[in-house]
């Protein structure tokens, strides 16, 4: 079935460009858990390759700007504002990042890849640490604005 | 203490140049689950934007590659392997990747991102049915390679 | 006369600064032909690489997104639909890319651009199998929108 | 057939990890066709966007460079050359460009890839004046290095 | 107190969702100096890796449009004009980039950044020749548009 | 001149594929100026965008990464080490980014692009408070390793 590429088998970018620019907003979470010995250096600074939090906090800003680079069928955005927060939890850390955006599609994967690169990159700086850190519970918090209008998850 | 940039303060990215070529190996894997209602239209390819796991397998390959551009302090290497494995589970789907390499550094982080955007593009695929859906247990099971030698995640 | 870089000698980005946002739209395609061992490959997927259509599918519309960034003196833009049809022809197969925008310069080279990058990773997968295989006729269809208005390929 | 992303259908990128460090290289070449007008213009340098093939010889380097992100299923590779010459045609330009690397896989693709925006460049600065022009004859002409040897395409 | 990454801590990208889409505009400067043997093969294009000048042009507006994905906290932006002058000087070269958009954010940083990727490009081409050249005064010639309106620099 | 492409007039990538590899190690050095006010908040946090000197080194390390897509006949590289310090000067800071390859060349563009990136994302930090700053004084150190061997910028 998949060389004759009929309509239920070829993938596309979903067409926007009759949908109107309304201000829209996504945010999403992840966690990322780790032992107390790699969560100590985390907190107190003394890892290998340097100050994690921050680390992570950009590069989750970065990778968000280049979600439609990375997601085969993600629309090429103009963020007006990306922000990414981090909670201490008892075993880990909590990422945050919320994305906002003037446009014709939202930006739920934006703040979702946001999350998950700022999560890897914690992993990637206490690596030597703890291999066996786990990313877990990246999901869509809340988003608003366009036709299907606001959702939010239910806890 | 930030502004001083001291060595506990500093962000950098290891230095590898005197560790010797090896052939490295690793293996990550991650989980996404969603309703029976998506789920059912992946494996039914009656999923308005395409065939979701064939863009995620490529995805997962071409996200692997970027890397070194994602996560700040990831070293530039030229891998000689990705391949990308997906299993089907009753609420959802489990990527495994395994990146390779003869070279002086690890390619934990090239694993873990290739499953991060792998499982990303799955979402971005399903969501207009599904955005509840949940990406989580994104680990690294085993690496090979290297000074610190083997390590295999303990289940 | 290269170093003078005068008025005529410096290549430039044009200004569109003044232009009106309008719904803009352009169509290319272009041909791959190969030998019948080759195409059989294809068709019936016993490709080494892999699926090769849906590769090529999804590599056009990221190529697509990367336009600018490829092609020195096109705009940034944010496109709103890219499309990618395949057409099996006797002795390869024809890549049809459709573009969309709502902005002020045209698409013709994304349409373009999602073409001949299709057209290379068909060229990747098949390579193993047929080192002969020919690229050609890589051409804009028609474009809409704009001061210029509308363009349809003489055939 | 596609869901079960059996062995025949998961895209990969071939495991080059096993094979040896050689010197490779390729040389591909592609040709853009245009009007009597648009040649005069570009070899007058009198364009709007400036010099035409200083930019493509330009643009087929970074294209190249760029192959891995672009082709799925390419590999990072750390070229040592690329080199890009342009013949004038009677009605338009011939690219050819030479990719060399020392290392476990074959080169043809940065050839391929940096004649094609290579031409896709000239085609962006001329469009101005003719939109009709076409890409065509892109085609591998050699290669060497490798198991597989030497390669020349017969005329 | 980086690890609490309060308020003062903790980088964002600028919120500009609320802000007006106007016309802005920005123009930078920056200076290289090189040895006269050094200029005297730019100016007379007897370089080694080819003509300088228009390669710095190219490589400056390629990289303006980097931008977003270079500097951490600047906005993805829609260009709608880059251009690149370069002047003469007794020791070395000028190059002055002027960046327009239409849009909620301003475009120093994109101007400053081809300028600097432009000086960088001549660097390169030149220092087989030249190591010791320097590159300098790069600075905000002007900027308009914007609720903070007009600057210029006094001189 | 230009059009003919010929052997002066053709921008080109240098072919590295004889030469060895060797330990390479290149060391660049750049300055910002500011005013009293401007380097206050940059010591103290108090900035709007945030920590501007880690977000500095972050963005200098990312950015040498960059160079081969930057700056056009740069070749691709795998740096093994890419190392960013920063000191405070009485009217601004001077940032040290050493860059280390064992390959078969200099990486001297990568120490000075990893500088000017670095110094643009404190310009873009600190600009809403001064857009006077000023970027100088960018210059290669010191390299080592390969034919050309030791340099060492004469003061």
């Amino acid at each position: 079935m998949l060389t004759h590429l009929d309509e239920q088998n070829r993938p596309k970018m979903v067409d926007v460009s009759s949908k109107n620019d309304t201000n829209r907003e996504a945010t999403a979470s992840g966690i990322i858990t780790m032992s107390a010995k790699a969560l100590d250096m985390v907190l107190n600074n003394k890892n290998k390759k340097g100050p994690v939090l921050q680390t992570a906090v950009i590069s989750a800003i970065l990778g968000a700007k280049q979600t439609s680079t990375l997601i085969p069928m993600c629309h090429p955005l103009m963020l007006t504002s990306i922000n990414c927060d981090i909670d201490e939890l008892k075993d880990g850390f909590k990422l945050i990042v919320t994305a906002k955006l003037k446009g014709q599609t939202g930006v739920e994967m934006e703040a979702l890849t946001g999350v998950s690169i700022g999560l890897l990159t914690i992993y990637d700086m206490v690596k030597a640490v703890d291999k066996s850190m786990v990313i877990k519970d990246i999901k869509l918090l809340k988003k608003s604005g366009g036709k299907s209008g606001k959702y939010e998850l239910k806890l």
